[in-house]
């Protein structure tokens, strides 16, 4: 059962980044008219809301490296996982720091989708 | 309600870093037996378990300074709080930077309990 949390973890934190950084307007599969994404400080609900600030971010290219991802079951059958990585812009020298943390609920046929994203950069 | 939310989350990370900081051992009050830590990677589950690690850590003096906190309401009447800031060990010049989340769940008389918690440093 731990084992199998790590994997759904993973498995959605790199198809998560996939998509963020090759197709972003996609992200909105992942998201439900109840989902609240915080995005340094800045809040948004719903799948429309959340589109648009995650593909009116300043930055058109972007890459995401994963450092960490840590998973645990929720209650009702969902999975908080935590995420900690670096973000690549192009002609950026320094990589940003980033930690990031979702809410996932189940839906039928196993997939999940996103109830609670929560991002923030890490200045050092 | 956004608003209370907040406010909840701010509360939550002063108090339980206030703890944190001051009584250790007296965070194990905000934990219940199905509660899961996950620390630097080390899992953990129930409240001697938890508050065995955090007692346990390689360092009995340490200051938490709190940099942002975001909350969000999560189904059933809970919350998820996320909290990035710095920790500072006596006689280290450099502060380490952290972030950490926890998915708090109501209980009687209006408190609540740590379901889920997860903490990472931020190397960089």
């Amino acid at each position: 059962m731990e084992e199998q949390i790590d994997l759904v973890g993973k498995a959605f934190a790199d198809h998560y980044y996939h998509l963020f950084d090759n197709d972003r307007p996609a992200l909105s599969s992942l998201y439900k008219p109840s989902s609240m994404l915080t995005f340094e400080g800045h809040k948004r609900q719903g799948v429309e809301d959340i589109t648009a600030k995650l593909t009116s971010l300043p930055f058109d290219q972007c890459r995401h490296v994963i450092n960490t991802i840590d998973s645990q079951p929720s209650f009702s059958g969902g999975i908080v996982v935590f995420i900690s990585g670096s973000l690549q812009l192009p002609g950026e020298e320094h990589h940003l720091r980033f930690s990031q943390m979702f809410h996932l609920i189940p839906m039928l046929e196993g997939n999940f989708y996103v109830q609670n994203d929560i991002f923030r950069l890490n200045y050092g």
